[in-house]
């Protein structure tokens, strides 16, 4: 009886299934995408997708949140409405639903909170909520996805960023190579690989990007050590609480796909991981890198690109002769 | 073995693959999307879909040619870098390797013609070939690409252009209703929709818009019986042939999917398919239809949506540190 016990844990262990198995190290292994609701999800990523929640008809949440590029523009700060530059850099949306709260400010509880925020941000997509609400309100294909999700065909802003943060929730990227390693395969990660890791971890990168995303778990202040330059305005987390002791913090990105996340930093500075290694060994730590220790950081850092969400482009319900039209060019 | 024989091609016209079955009518079944290379036309697919492809990073193929979206931007002239406005509507690319050229006037010859043309056009995407390849060449997992698929590691526009068209060739929508009933099947259209198509027939839409895309086989003046009038200054096909009689003569657009691909005509300014009906109508036939008789066509204009090509979202190899960055706010 106990040997069989025994054997179904090994079998168990050895299926990935158990913990027991994880090394404990900082940074935990991702869990596998959970989906509560297939289909509340497959409206979230419609809508994620669709331009209409934009003045414009141009500008969808995978704008600037790309998932064919780590869920990102990969650009310094973002282009909103009217093609205005915006403050900030887009952080990924991959693995968000691990972070402590949402924007760089924290000033969303949750995905469903921020969700709203973009829509309505005349610097993003420039539409309002009630807009949007009308726009899908009088789609029928949209309609009869939101009845048959929320069991009323009344759309509210409520239902569309509930929908969006459920898909949202879905952008999970397991099984990086590091997660192997952290599962035990130590084959997983090379000599070169490991030692980076070690030298992130000792060095005290941990202290902050730590958890399974290997970050947002906290507000940490940029230039912590030295001041960081920068000609970026934002001021972070003091918008939310009002403590000058917030200034300059924000919250700290994970490093999970971040080899697809470039450029780096709120400001978009840092356009490769050597100038935000370097730069983050400096200012955070007050500890000069050598260029064989950022390449060996680097190293460890490229092994947390994970398997991104694979899915079909979804289709969307085309709009009817009643659905208000987009006003790209709108003098306002 | 004659009754073998009759047998064998029996079977063959149920299975749908002899065309013996078809309807002799002015419109053609679409055929089945063909695929001569999966490998190239996934790359092409890659390329469709990136941003970096734009001075910006932020414009792709499928910005203006959205595949979730009945292969447009459903917006009356398209946002080009720097939020310009576009001086035509964006055709749809579903079934345009049907068409006999691409573009409105016709100044591509073909698909792959087309692909270099918006990547350069400083009103849309705004890159240069030489930057565009210099983008991909920087990038392993293209040049990879490009190897498996053309045997070598050097990426010229060429290529990049080849591979799009091939990625575009795919994108045909067969098996709307209207096909469906062409094949032989009675009960696929209403008696409504039927009398539509009838009515489209009779009154002489079918003169132009015929062929498997129903459209893209012709040039045709805009406003032949009645002047057509429009603050859009695109005058057509004049500007490739130089011959006066082409001016405001511009490529018949696929009516396939024509519920999804609003607003209609070069310039979109008939909002919803009513409109474009009782306009073309006027000013192309002299014929002034009643709402009834409009309503009757649109029915009918409504069962040739296909089945849109449905595949998963690309995954975009990520830029090095070796490749140029966008330039979205760049000053000239």
């Amino acid at each position: 009886m106990q040997i069989k016990m025994i054997a179904a844990v090994v079998a168990l262990v050895m299926a990935g299934s158990v913990s027991a198995a994880v090394r404990d190290e900082p940074i935990q292994p991702l869990p596998q995408p959970k989906v509560t609701s297939q289909a509340k999800a497959d409206l979230g990523k419609k809508l994620f997708f669709d331009p209409r929640l934009s003045r414009s008809g141009f500008i969808s949440c995978n704008s600037c949140h790309n998932l064919s590029m780590g869920g990102t523009d990969n650009l310094k700060t973002s282009i909103g409405h009217n093609w205005q530059e915006g403050p900030i850099n887009s952080p990924t949306v991959l693995n968000s639903s691990l972070s402590v709260a949402q924007f760089w400010d924290g000033r969303a509880a949750d995905l469903k909170q921020q969700a709203g925020g973009p829509v309505a941000n005349p610097k993003e997509m420039a539409s309002s909520h009630d807009l949007a609400v009308q726009v899908l309100q009088s789609i029928p294909g949209y309609v009869a996805e939101f009845k048959a999700v929320y069991g009323s065909d009344k759309v509210d802003i409520d239902k569309v960023t509930d929908a969006i943060a459920e898909f949202e929730n879905t952008l999970v990227t397991p099984d990086s190579r590091f997660d192997l390693w952290l599962k035990g395969d130590d084959k997983a990660l090379s000599a070169g690989e490991l030692a980076g890791y070690k030298l992130f971890k000792d060095s005290g990168c941990v202290a902050c990007h730590n958890g399974p995303a290997a970050g947002g778990t906290s507000f940490q202040k940029m230039g912590l050590v030295e001041a960081y330059t920068t000609t970026n305005t934002a001021e972070g987390r003091v918008g939310v609480t009002g403590k000058d002791a917030d200034r300059f913090n924000f919250k700290v990105p994970t490093l999970r796909n971040v080899e697809l996340t470039y450029p780096y930093f709120h400001d978009g500075q840092a356009e490769t991981l050597e100038q935000a290694v370097e730069l983050m060994g400096r200012l955070q730590l007050g500890r000069k890198f050598t260029a064989d220790e950022v390449g060996s950081i680097v190293s460890f850092l490229k092994t947390l690109t994970g398997k991104q969400p694979q899915f079909g482009l979804p289709l969307l319900p085309p709009s009817v002769n009643a659905t208000p039209r987009p006003e790209p060019f709108a003098k306002k």
